[in-house]
């Protein structure tokens, strides 16, 4: 069995991720000691019913007392008030880290709560499921993705050493990146994504009632892809587009350009136009399966 | 063993929907022979090869000789084309069909070369994956799924009742529906979903080569869904989206101003507003669920 990397690691937060997070830290022995603790009694009591973490605690600050890593697993939104009500119970020497989807706002509004000699390491599993909450998750749900690290400048570098083999631990890839690029590649490869099926979603059930129940029964393998990305969870998803508001309205509008000139060469007749479109998302296609992406 | 449906079945096209209609006709024992014609040689070869039909012909006026049921599956786009060299030569009282995902211009190109005594009953299989080619195709790929028959108006019930019975055979579930109704359904649940996934490709490739390469790196789960969609067949999609012009650009028109107020909710910090649209799309898709096509 290989050293634990952190003796004691509280989860806050017991969705998808951080309930994930829990199964993987025991299946892997990565780390000595699990403490649950979530803002929802009943999420809790499930974790003590599901056998995953090795304590549950309902207070916030008796959780994080003596953990050397925090991990804080809610919506981005809800980041900095839980910081707030940690920020004075955490160990010295402790790593702080987080798995949300965006990190400029994550450094913008945790950082400057963080205590001094608390080694604060914003992270994000690039891994998911379209399931919400503490029975989604499973243990091998980071094996083989990547993990991005996106440590504030000025941290030291072996907190950073230390997540990098927490993740590692659990299967994952690991990299580290800077925040406003990290944000950038997110918007286009996951948040815009996700904002186009959340949309055409909405645009269909608008549409007459006889055509929207046809919209149901005859779903093709298009729009039936689309809602399976769209079935995410509200709350994680609203706080992701307000909190990489500027990255994601540039890619969206990128892409309404994109899509507008696509529209100019279908209604003129365009077909070379159309054509090389297509061809490029079958290029694209290709390179992710070189890359083992797909 | 039930009775064949069509004695001789001629197939003009032979990639992944016409090569499942051929195994689908071959393994159900609904038609008697399988006729197999392909503009490219090298494709009628591959299928002489799997065995997949009884004969193969490359000259389209032989292949439907004889034949009670003609299926192209063809590019909507080289339909006109093709049923204008073989019209002469087809049988009294066979019945012509089609494949091909829009139906208003289907209709209007082939309808009129019809000739009398032939039953012209186009139709419309929601079935596919993102592969092409005879070699994709499989038995029981419309297993499950819808196939839509769209007769013109005034066409013979009794040739209806066997496209019907055909479909039923290789495990489909059948509807009539209207051409218009038929081309503005499809819009939504398939065409704009495709031209939507190409779309962002596109846009993911036209960033500067550092984020590209990330894009494909880090392709999260959003953007992978959306490249095995936009894997498709080129020609077949230009096909597509030329042929359906008028209802495809209204539905983007719908589409783009929806995401359009979703970036002004974004901007604007309006949480209520994206929380709404989120929560319609999983909606969509437990209405999905319920309906068993997701």
């Amino acid at each position: 069995m290989a050293e634990v990397v952190f003796q004691r690691l509280t989860l806050i937060g017991l969705g998808l991720i951080g309930s994930s997070v829990a199964r993987a830290a025991k299946a892997t022995g990565a780390v000595g000691e699990v403490v649950a603790c979530d803002a929802d009694a009943a999420v809790l009591a499930r974790v003590a019913e599901l056998g995953i973490a090795d304590r549950v605690e309902s207070d916030p600050a008796t959780a994080v007392t003596g953990a050397d890593c925090v991990m804080l697993c809610v919506p981005v939104g809800a980041l900095a008030e839980v910081a707030a009500a940690i920020a004075p119970h955490l160990a010295q020497d402790a790593v702080l880290t987080d798995v949300g989807s965006t990190k400029v706002s994550v450094i913008r509004d945790v950082g400057p709560l963080v205590p001094a000699g608390v080694h604060f390491v914003p992270g994000h599993p690039l891994a998911g499921t379209e399931f919400s909450g503490p029975d989604a998750g499973f243990a091998t749900l980071f094996e083989g993705r990547w993990t991005l690290l996106v440590p504030p400048p000025g941290t030291e570098a072996a907190a950073v050493d230390r997540m990098t083999a927490l993740w590692r631990r659990f299967g994952s890839m690991t990299e580290i990146m800077e925040p406003a690029h990290h944000d950038r590649v997110l918007a286009i490869v996951s948040h815009l994504p996700h904002l186009l099926a959340f949309t055409i979603c909405g645009t269909a059930d608008d549409l007459a009632d006889e055509s929207r129940q046809e919209v149901l029964r005859f779903a093709a393998s298009g729009f039936r892809d689309f809602t399976r990305i769209a079935a995410s969870d509200p709350t994680m998803w609203r706080d992701v587009f307000l909190n990489n508001r500027e990255a994601l309205l540039e890619m969206l509008a990128r892409f309404t350009e994109d899509a507008q000139a696509m529209a100019r060469a279908i209604r003129w007749g365009d077909s070379a136009y159309i054509e090389d479109r297509v061809l490029r998302g079958r290029k694209i296609r290709r390179s992710l399966i070189d890359l083992k992406q797909a």
